[in-house]
């Protein structure tokens, strides 16, 4: 039996961000960033009003009595994106739209509401102080800057930054594609017949959603038999799109010769007993070698089984492919509202409801029987229960550590 | 003016769920469901192995004295998907398959490893419990029990349980389809060359992930001109393909008559002075009337006004139509490691680090110049402060709220 820990450990030490890639910014959110972004100039490129109103030079307004209705007339137009040509004359004022470029000359900009927003001369309502409601140049991002650090998990803000300095396209470690290939000839697509003794194939559907969920890409194959011809082709024919193969059942004793079989031509993979309950084998390996070996994760058939495996060993390595630094679930520690036997010498994951704030503490129940946990109760659970090796049975009252899952 | 409160009192009012529809499961991961799902029959539908093993009746190893060994003929092969044809005869063992049906007359598996894997007979080397290591009928999911309820959201360990249940499709609430249309002849695409006083358009982008991180399913239009004849056809053509409708930009004085005069004939749409800072200039509304009515809103062009706007106004919206009951980001109260100025009668959204954790205490520090945020601070920051309209400067030590943006 090999224990979570070094499972967990050789599937990490095997893995590493995938190559980085040029992306149009469609395809970036979510993803890391694999390079410094510089802005190239400027960002606005000329000082702009942030208002609409009417530019003016405030050194020609200063001596003006106060009281005194300022009349001045209004020399041009001037509307978001018009190139900075203009020279403001003395004594003028120039009618400017919220982004346009500042006239060379004013250095203030009084909003319309302040105004009687003439066209041809126009009366402001009092002096605006120097640089007000005008954003210099640079405001957004100064030339040379670097607005997003390689690293940076992009979102909606951060693009919003990448787009303004006119990038299209950002080198990221693209969200891994992760083949999903369920194996049984007992299985069933969902909303079609199955024959007598058939099962739905649902492992396969929730690993899709939870491969989703991890930030990487899922392309779900359809089930195939265990048989060596078919499976062997099915692996193939996915491997050219895959930068992770995850299978699922095809673990049994009588099953798994052929699962083993089917991969040893095509690389390294290692079937285990991990000392953990639900779903205690495992396989692990690479396809292909060098820099083109492809990670393959053979989970048990269970849906249960395999979500557990899939949080435990599989999402923190697509997390790592991806570029994250953070690889792990947020765990908490909740105190057992019943107690629950656990098997002594393996890691017991138990779906669990979680209930309770930082401040106040949290508490744990188990959902369903903790000895065989059930695919509905995990769809209710909204936390793994963590039993550690070392710990028997679960006695109400103790401190349990706690996977919280999505939702 | 019109205040935050109304402002969004009045876009809730008017938006509700969209229509449910039937989707396969791959498209459903972050819907919300909108029927109750049940089990049609019992998951798994007999009695199963959970270990690979042999089936015996324990009734017919009772007798058995302590320490000898016990040798049974293997009658049997049983495969999960197996129809569950078998009777199990007294004094046999059948061998079975983790998943296999339980033989008629069997109670009980004695795992693999605990046997000598015999294939004509098999030494046992102890009797095992009743039950022990079968998993009933019903076990994962009982015929007729509502495995998931009307209002749930849909992730891996959900759909698991439709899938299990032989469900293809479901009916949810569908991720609103949202037209992000970005307006202004100054906008140049990222990438492209842009003319002398042109600015890259970035907004639009901003709005795309944001929209996809709110849960619904962005459309990015090209930037349009202010042209009436360009912005109405661009209109009318995306609004096909519409839940929402959400432009940026074309709010100024002498553009905002456009927007208008062009949305007039197609819906009923207000502008509005709304208080708050940045991005006072407002439009919401219908396009179309009677149940094909869709939202629309009209947001400030500049990115971070956009984006606030989107935050405070859009995001709740949207939430509320993909049938979501939490509508809003999670906001955290902080003490300000510094002062700021804040206009008073608005209420102020400033771009700020928020740093601690719910035992020791939040501190909120704002990124860049809190009376005019740059898109480079918005990418730097990881919450909004928000200053009330009551309030007029912050002084440091003062607690102030944050909504928390991801990342």
């Amino acid at each position: 039996m090999r224990s979570v820990q070094d499972q967990l450990a050789a599937v990490l030490a095997a893995v590493g961000p995938v190559a980085p890639l040029d992306v149009v910014l469609s395809d970036a959110p979510g993803c890391i960033l694999a390079e410094d972004v510089l802005a190239p100039a400027d960002v606005p490129m000329l000082p702009v009003a942030s208002r609409d109103g009417y530019a003016v030079a405030t050194g020609d307004l200063r001596g003006a009595a106060p009281g005194t209705a300022l009349v001045l007339p209004v020399a041009h137009d001037v509307q978001a994106g018009d190139p900075a040509a203009l020279r403001l004359a003395p004594g003028q004022a120039v009618r400017i739209a919220s982004g346009g470029p500042l006239p060379a000359g004013a250095d203030a900009v009084l909003p319309a509401e302040e105004t009687d927003r003439g066209a041809v001369r126009v009366t402001l309502h009092r002096v605006p102080s120097p640089w007000e409601n005008v954003r210099p140049a640079g405001a957004d991002a100064p030339a040379g800057s670097v607005v997003l650090a390689a690293g940076t998990r992009l979102g909606a803000r951060q693009l919003a930054v990448a787009a303004a300095t006119g990038r299209g396209r950002l080198r990221v470690h693209p969200a891994p594609r992760v083949v999903i290939l369920p194996i049984g000839s007992e299985l069933a697509e969902p909303g079609t017949p199955r024959r007598d003794g058939g099962v739905y194939e649902s492992a396969g559907h929730a690993l899709e959603a939870a491969v989703r969920d991890a930030g990487a890409t899922p392309v779900r194959a359809r089930a195939v038999t265990d048989d060596r011809a078919v499976l062997g082709e099915m692996l193939e024919d996915q491997l050219v799109r895959a930068d992770v193969v995850v299978t699922t059942g095809g673990l049994s004793e009588s099953q798994h010769d052929t699962l083993a079989d089917v991969l040893a031509p095509l690389g390294t993979v290692r079937f285990d007993q991990v000392a953990m309950a639900p779903g205690f084998r495992h396989g692990f390996g690479t396809l292909g070698d060098g820099s083109d070996a492809v990670p393959v994760f053979a989970l048990p058939g269970h849906p249960v089984s395999a979500q557990v495996a899939f949080e435990v060993f599989v999402r923190p390595a697509l997390r790592a492919m991806a570029g994250h630094t953070d690889l792990f679930r947020p765990s908490v520690a909740a105190r057992a509202e019943v107690g629950w036997p656990s098997p002594a010498g393996v890691r017991q994951f138990v779906p669990a409801a979680v209930v309770g704030s930082p401040t106040e503490g949290y508490r744990v129940t188990p959902v369903g029987d903790p000895g065989s946990s059930s695919i509905a109760g995990l769809a209710h659970a909204n936390a793994l229960a963590v039993v550690g090796e070392q710990d028997a049975d679960v006695v109400a009252g103790q401190v349990v550590h706690c996977l919280v899952l999505e939702g």
